[in-house]
């Protein structure tokens, strides 16, 4: 089984193809998107999922024609620095990939992050392929062309857009995802629901559990993965650079980054803080009048039945998630730009917040 | 006097304003290309550039209503690096500057490619100016939006395409510009003659003199940088992204290119290697039969007469030249494709260069 979803950029479009054994088969799609046998290319993993996934990959790339090698980075977000993107540059010039060349990004977030940006900036930019390999990766970060990395004291200042030939998703990738993960990932998935899919959002209500793969209906994630990645390519291909539309993504994220960044990204992941974020925007968007009661309890029921949490961690200093707002890329002649949800299935933005109502649904979460 | 050049790119217009007086109406022209009072700019700039025309520039910037601060970085193409990059981004976190805030490049081509990266890569991307304060940056680094660093092992392998709002050049800043600079500017704009304007080349071969801006009659300044950078800009304007004609403006830099890495950017600077890529070139070219001996010799003429080197620095070995080629970013399935003219004004492109005339050609200017 396989879906192709096209994400209908006019200079840079591109597909997202969702298949299972699409691993194995990787060199017929990447050829099927453009790339030329004999074409260098430079896989970039981490340890863990280099270990699993690594030689299947390498391996059917090689078998259709591909000149690969491979580069394992360490996981985890505090490696996403300029730092480790100048390994990628270091092996780029020891295999002397040229401009025809491309990396390929096989992980999940902070993998497909900064191997977009290498290769957004070498010899000025070259291709690459997205294979992501987690919920949360799938169904947001590889798709529609943001690439960066962090700089000490915020989270992707530094970054580029820059589209990739192909994101392919092996949805079996995801049987061998940690718990914690996959939760991170339906963060995602229930965000596309509420600003955009309200259908989408009615399937997770109606699901029974969704904290783990397992525990999900075979057809509920791929209609998960679908549905996701369908929203996502929606709204990028309306606002490819994010001057206007594609905020909306956001939702959940302005105060979720500030969490992140203040627990020095340890103590919740991305999807957890962005779940944080969307409890406390519905609950922004109640206290405003822009949203009425009863969905933002929904949502709230949906997060906690994804086994992501609903309240601000410990010991949080509130004070200073209100200071943090303020380092937000999203900020604009000083202003935090806020995503509210008016519907289930729409949202509105607005900069027209007070810090009043603020500081009180962040005391009501603490 | 001023003229408009217009660079014109379907996504990405703008202008080359050439100004006498230019600096002190900086205002007014960032006004003019778009960027509105309240603005939060960062002027970047070197310590010799920043001390003489630092100050004029950011009084009136300030007085046209911006926001404004300033960065100096150390001068040379040593410091042409991520760890130089780095320090604008710390700044920009310092002042806060948002996605509609802009840079300001003061200087020659290295700090408009560090500056010009910078904004490329800071929220991925906010806007920048040019304002190149050498011939070399006004005629060639500062229009086209190429921008980025060196890798230690080989120039501009780090960067982005990313195009400026404006570029402001104010000729009068080339008084005071080091003779040996002026000069590498020259290799640039014979390279115009060269490449595209035969009546540009045939004006420099009228001139008594070459070698300095206080040599020249002053309309033949004025006509060197408005015909210089109309060249760049029709190349660019119908090939932003070098995917073909653009690759023309690279005659004499791939040998070039290789000269300079090779004694490690110390012993000439970025024109003289290009002054010696164009001899080296032109040899190949009529070697080759694609050109005649009479316009060749013309072509070293002028050179010369610009104080330019015509042979290869001592000492330099030349098979590790023919090495270097190949890390060249011009390199295609590991060819190495040269720009050759083949009548004053238009060259042509080939990568059918036996390595036995080039061996020759670099023997015979040794």
């Amino acid at each position: 089984m396989s879906v192709q979803i096209p994400v209908a950029l006019p200079q840079n479009a591109y597909e997202i193809a969702i298949a299972n054994g699409g691993l194995a088969a990787a060199g017929t799609w990447l050829q099927q998107a453009g790339l030329k046998a004999g074409t260098k290319l430079l896989v970039v993993t981490n340890p863990a999922i280099g270990r699993r996934y690594g030689d299947r990959l390498v391996a059917a790339l090689k078998e259709a024609g591909f000149i690969v090698d491979c580069l394992t980075l360490p996981a985890g977000e505090r490696y996403k620095t300029p730092a480790t993107v100048q390994r990628i540059y270091d092996k780029a010039l020891e295999l002397r990939l040229e401009r025809r060349s491309a990396l390929v990004a096989l992980g999940g977030g902070v993998i497909g992050d900064m191997t977009g940006f290498a290769a957004a900036t070498w010899l000025r930019g070259i291709s690459f392929v997205q294979i992501p390999t987690s919920l949360l990766a799938m169904v947001d970060a590889s798709i529609g062309g943001k690439t960066g990395v962090n700089h000490p004291r915020g989270k992707n200042l530094i970054g580029a857009f820059h589209q990739p030939k192909l994101v392919l998703i092996d949805p079996e990738t995801l049987q061998t995802l940690p718990v914690r993960e996959f939760r991170a990932g339906m963060a995602e998935v229930i965000k596309y629901g509420v600003i955009w899919d309200r259908d989408l959002f009615e399937r997770l209500e109606a699901s029974p559990r969704l904290d783990r793969p397992r525990s999900l209906p075979a057809d509920l994630l791929t209609l998960i993965l679908e549905r996701s990645c369908r929203a996502k390519a929606e709204v990028v291909a309306k606002d490819e650079k994010e001057s206007g539309l594609r905020a909306i993504l956001n939702y959940g994220h302005t105060i979720g980054h500030a969490v992140e960044s203040l627990t020095g990204y340890r103590v919740v992941n991305h999807g957890e803080a962005v779940a944080i974020g969307m409890v406390a925007a519905g609950r922004l968007a109640v206290a405003l009048g822009l949203w009425n009661q009863e969905e933002c309890d929904r949502q709230e029921a949906v997060i906690a039945k994804a086994g992501l949490p609903t309240r601000l961690p410990e010991g949080l200093d509130q004070a200073a998630i209100v200071d943090a707002l303020q380092l937000d890329k999203k900020v604009q002649a000083g202003k935090v730009r806020f995503i509210l949800p008016t519907t289930l299935g729409h949202v509105t933005i607005t900069d027209q917040v007070p810090s009043q109502a603020l500081q009180e649904v962040l005391q009501a979460i603490a």
